[in-house]
């Protein structure tokens, strides 16, 4: 059987600069979802054949869990990086309101809205939350933190790197810190369980080393459409001491924490993802990295008018956010896409409320970008040339007054 | 480009009847998730490729509405069965909590663990619940539930057809006695916006006329899964006026009440599932009830110490529940395995935790055969013939002495 790719790439006429919106799925990957299809029976069923689709799930978790040296029995399968935020913050959120009155959250100033609007909701329903400020670039300040954290502090979730400008958080360093505290036991009241740390390493996925034996995050979100592989898969990776409360209740799938049939195709093709992320990880972060800062030099140098949002040292490789001054993000993102290249403002989900102002550039205390930054995002097909085209069209944008 | 459709015909060797659990995906579905993956971009995301994105799962949530002739605004895609259920019920609660101190939910004594175990949860959260008993062939009673009805109720969640006998409950005729209780304005307090009706509807899908002009059910599940369609969908219909608030936040997808990148490939296919079971259903039904008929008939004729629970007359044809007296029903079904029959005890997700006493059969006043039953479900590659080679295969196990 021979297999399609649909790469950008086959799309002659349109470059595609979205990859922090999305990845298309990658052949190899859709090869094992559709081939995984003939193993079709319910993993629960106690029959041979629910056994053998149980056994090939148990594989790929085994293989997800060495992609973030975990155990196997920490992996829990979901259906997209929002489900696992939503599940890591209710779920710790549930489970510690059986202890403590009033529990207190803390999120940076720039999370995905998984992250942002499931706590706005949380403190309408009694949840104390205090936000982490970040600095010019995206960064949380660790010092900050610690003047946060109190008795009663059970979560701390912050992005491993930020979906809008690449920035790439501290997140080791704050996981050592929250480790050290707990070892001093700070907080005798809470037995030294919290705070937790929960951490959206959806943009990380494919750039960044996440060893969780360094990394003491407690819980991890992963989401399966950032790095090439099936659409409507996630992960949650949950550390075997931490207790949550699920929040899809039900049949009891993924140790009682995820209820429902898995999603076999899915749960391999995620697996495969992770395979060939892995493998070109260090090779394709630097590949990017060198095309990211040829982009951001031949921007800077064609437009007076403009500035790189964050810093190109802390940021991750795929991801460059450009202020271009009084111009308008929307309009320059729709005459872009006009003349065949996407890219976005904001995130793809904030402009489904067709609000260009970006939370994220505003949170960085550039208030006059807030409404003028694009973001593009690179990618597998992305190269020099692809720069090169890009370079094209913004000169004809500044030809036609778009942007100056 | 050819697609190997995984048939469990094509596996000569076994005989799958167990697609009460779970049903292979349609080989021309398959094809519509695998070319659906050309479409990859972010259906949130402005540019073109973003818009056709958006284009492809509103032609498809059409269709999918049309299928239960409902409004396009009122599909909710999900990823799964159990999702839809959890959203339905805690949709519900955490909207009425806002009005009603300690509102009540009555289910049936027979659902699925995703409403079952969700409102356990929810009673040690302080909601009130009753369970509405049923009569020996699973069958709810309207003149009990009129009795358990009061100003709290808030919501009423029965089962179109029960997953494990099959038995096909009075829905219709519920919701009209709902609809009815609410014009008389019965209860003033809720101002007639309580109680609503929500029915899960995973195994009627492929086999009941569910014309939403005639059920008046505020809410309905379906599960792609028990519909030849792809693996991780589902779907919550939600009737325009009635408000429900979110479980998965974020973003804001489908109608902010569920949030994360829409699985397009998995819409699409769910649609041309719904649309191919829309035009074999009733040839499909008549074929199937006849295969159950005969299958009844030879079984109660071979076998004397069994007896078949549920009534053939109010049940769904693609399911036969036998009570084998006296017999093991784990043991039957691995013995049925080893000789290369697929079927199951309970139900799949019971299975789960290794228990084959079912709670179905106990609450049909069956005791004695709630750990002796066993169910056989049909589907589209069953025949007389698999009929015949079942019987060869239970009189086996009568001269093993494993059914009697």
């Amino acid at each position: 059987m021979t297999f399609r790719f649909f790469s950008p790439k086959e799309k002659k006429k349109r470059l595609f600069l979205d990859y922090a919106s999305i990845t298309p799925i990658d052949e190899r990957v859709l090869k094992v979802v559709h081939d995984a299809h003939q193993y079709f029976q319910n993993p629960s069923s106690i029959h041979k054949d629910g056994v053998k689709a149980k056994e090939l799930i148990e594989e790929a978790r085994k293989k997800v869990a060495s992609f973030f040296r975990a155990h196997q029995d920490e992996v829990i399968f979901t259906a997209s990086g929002t489900e696992s935020c939503v599940m890591a913050i209710r779920g710790v959120v549930s489970e510690a309101r059986k202890k403590i009155g009033r529990p207190h959250i803390i999120i940076s100033a720039i999370e995905h809205p998984a992250i942002s609007e499931t706590v706005t909701l949380l403190e309408e329903e009694g949840v104390e939350v205090s936000v982490l400020p970040v600095d010019e670039n995206g960064l949380v300040q660790i010092a900050v933190l610690k003047e946060l954290i109190k008795e009663e502090t059970i979560l701390v979730s912050i992005q491993m790197v930020n979906s809008e400008v690449g920035t790439i958080e501290p997140i080791r360093d704050i996981s050592l810190y929250i480790q050290k505290i707990k070892k001093e036991k700070t907080f005798v009241k809470n037995e030294n369980t919290y705070p937790l740390l929960h951490t959206d390493a959806s943009q990380a996925i494919c750039f960044e080393d996440i060893d969780l034996r360094k990394i003491h995050a407690d819980l991890l979100t992963a989401d399966s459409i950032k790095c090439y592989g099936p659409r409507g898969m996630g992960l949650l990776f949950k550390r075997r001491n931490v207790k949550i409360s699920p929040v899809i209740t039900g049949g009891g799938q993924e140790f009682g924490l995820r209820s429902g049939t898995e999603n076999l195709p899915g749960i391999l093709g995620f697996a495969k993802a992770l395979e060939i992320a892995e493998v070109i990880r260090v090779g394709e972060g630097e590949r990017l990295a060198d095309i990211k800062k040829y982009a951001a030099e031949r921007i800077t140098a064609l437009i007076s008018k403009c500035e790189i949002n964050g810093s190109i040292e802390t940021s991750s490789p795929h991801i460059l956010n450009i202020c271009f001054k009084d111009a308008d993000a929307e309009f320059v993102v729709l005459s872009l896409d006009a003349l065949d290249i996407s890219c976005s403002y904001a995130s793809a989900c904030k402009s489904l409320h067709g609000d260009a102002t970006s939370l994220v550039i505003s949170a960085l205390g550039k208030e006059k970008c807030a409404g003028s930054s694009v973001r593009f995002s690179f990618g597998r097909s992305t190269t020099r040339k692809s720069i090169d085209r890009l370079i094209e069209v913004l000169t004809e944008l500044m030809h036609r007054g778009v942007i100056k």
